[in-house]
């Protein structure tokens, strides 16, 4: 039922283009997920998910466990029927917010007992749990319930979380049952190089279809996320999809592909959508600046989304001083248009062999002669 | 360039099926104004406006001339280009909104000195101010500045009104030149037939090419507007059309037609929408409340509209408990799709003479048995 078909690698990166399959549809990689939280991606309606060219949406299981909880959305027909999206979805395990939204009470190796951010109420979570909701929401794809820490940790906290996340992994593929859905093990071991083999090597010895890279994209500067990616890349299995988790800025996708990472997903195009950040070819513009008040331009002249073809910077700017929900569909719409093309753009250079040329002119342009990509916080 | 085309009147009643030509398009009549007040359909995009069926839509010259400014629109091309909306617009005159949202200084026969609700800027509004930012806007319909009040008020004060009401219509008609742009007289006189009748008779002798009915749905009980409108039918010139201001509760609308309206407006389907409350055929429902949680059908079962096609009651409360912007707009939609559909099942019921069963049908089932009109506060 699940499959990933390898079509292309670059001969001078670790870039690679392919094919993973699911039951809701076949996802061509590398590919970017735009994050739907809480049963919809922020702003927008499926169908203008399905014209920007998504081919894959990720929502959070612990989120929906709260509210509506799994129940109700298991009753719906699972997720897929719940949202009216009928293409591929992946859930995290919930471990990310369990450590950065609710209140902690206890961490053992048994699991996390832990109170809600919206209600206090209390609640056990552990792999078990984890396995049990995204089951019930039926998701395509599943993750491993894992341990994430913040950037900075020391090395024992490191390690610590590294042996728990894998025992929880054996136990998260033990308790995992459905076959319609693919279960993705978690490689942790924040920005150690040592840690970070282990993790991989212990996850993989468990096996599994597919592996997230966890404890990334956490506050750390590119450029140790980048030597964690290079030193992963060799030591991760060839044959399966890699998918680097919370990774979302334009220099960041390209330069993870490079590092051979399949997969991607992030808040930051929806997020940065509603503040009226906007990604164009040349860089980044907040839309709210005073520049573009008379501004009859579309967002990025060279892009082709219903956004830049219908509205200019002057009436985009407008709604946002006015506080009109559309401010914040148009640009969450332009932005998530313009990394799926850029993924998409990614793709087509690995499978014509021009993967090189297109990395550095997107990074030239899109960072301009002062701008590095080093130099700026995630 | 403008031209009203009466198709068929009602034998009993006074309703009417009309078409009115404008720069951008045939309106048919009856119809219903989506209204964006700050050149957008709250949570709307044109695209959804068209698919909906919308014909024309309103916009609030008093917020557009604050911001972003009559200039900024006009060198945009006109609000048509500004908002990507090419079908015809209305614009009101900005009159209601400076004795309802601004600080108002002076109030003389000159104009209001007034102050801003945004920053507190200080303004002289008056017909020519009016006229001067509704032809930079661009408008296909242009409103007269008039004095609304609000209800209750004194006779003396309705007259007063009145009379400034008819002397700032003769100063509008004389500022206004813009050819491609029709200028609709109003009728204020509050809940008093004698000053309704007169100000009847005071603005159509100016002369208009159509109608608005101003002050009334301010607050006074339905059967007190209804009176007004059984009044203003046998003044009101035949061949003109005759548009009643801010109404948009359902059986108003049709309460209205058959009261000869040609033309409604109202804030009332997307505000609704963003607070939750729905539209059905069987009245109206909060999607927030709880015996809604596992309800898996549409909002309104015997609906077609995108909404209905694609969600369920349980999904779009679900929406609405998660603070999620898809839940502003799904509900805003069904609600507008649900007026609009309205009106044209109501034009069709003229067309074909059985406008009277379509009434008693329509009120009998949307306000059931215990759930009269008249008892509902506007």
């Amino acid at each position: 039922m699940f499959e990933f078909r390898l079509q292309a690698q670059c001969p001078v990166t670790g870039a690679r283009a392919g094919e993973f399959v699911t039951p809701h549809g076949v996802i061509k990689t590398p590919v970017f997920m735009p994050v739907g939280t809480q049963a919809t991606v922020k702003a927008m309606a499926p169908f203008e998910l399905e014209e920007i060219g998504a081919q894959i949406i990720l929502s959070n299981t612990y989120h929906l466990y709260l509210r509506p909880g799994a129940d109700i959305v298991e009753e719906a027909g699972g997720l897929h029927s719940f949202m009216d999206w009928h293409h591929p979805i992946l859930t995290d395990s919930g471990g990310f917010q369990v450590f950065s939204l609710a209140t902690l009470n206890r961490v053992t190796d048994e699991g996390v007992e832990c109170q809600s951010h919206i209600d206090g109420s209390r609640h056990m979570m552990d792999p078990e749990w984890s396995m049990e909701v995204q089951q019930k929401l039926g998701s395509d794809i599943a993750m491993c319930f894992d341990q994430c820490l913040h950037y900075p940790t020391t090395k024992e906290e490191a390690e610590t979380a590294l042996a728990r996340t894998t025992r929880w992994a054996r136990r998260s593929k033990d308790a995992h049952t459905r076959e319609d859905q693919a279960l993705f093990g978690i490689i942790q071991g924040s920005v150690y190089e040592d840690l970070r083999r282990r993790s991989a090597e212990d996850i993989t010895s468990i096996g599994f279809p597919g592996y997230g890279i966890g404890g990334l994209s956490v506050g750390e500067p590119h450029h140790i996320m980048y030597e964690m990616l290079d030193v992963l890349q060799h030591v991760m299995p060839f044959d399966k999809p890699r998918y680097l988790m919370g990774v979302g800025h334009p220099s960041n996708l390209v330069e993870g592909v490079a590092r051979g990472v399949d997969m991607f997903d992030c808040v930051l195009p929806t997020r940065n959508g509603r503040t009226g950040t906007v990604f164009v070819s040349t860089g980044r513009i907040n839309i709210k600046n005073q520049v573009y008040a008379r501004d009859f331009t579309p967002l990025d002249p060279s892009c082709d989304c219903y956004v830049c073809r219908h509205f200019t910077k002057a009436y985009i700017r407008h709604l946002y001083k006015a506080g009109e929900i559309l401010a914040a569909r148009l640009c969450s719409w332009h932005n998530l248009h313009f990394l799926i093309k850029l993924m998409e753009g990614v793709r087509e250079s690995i499978l014509n062999g021009t993967f090189p040329a297109f990395r550095k002119n997107f990074i030239e342009v899109f960072h301009g002669e002062g701008d590095s990509v080093e130099n700026e916080s995630l």
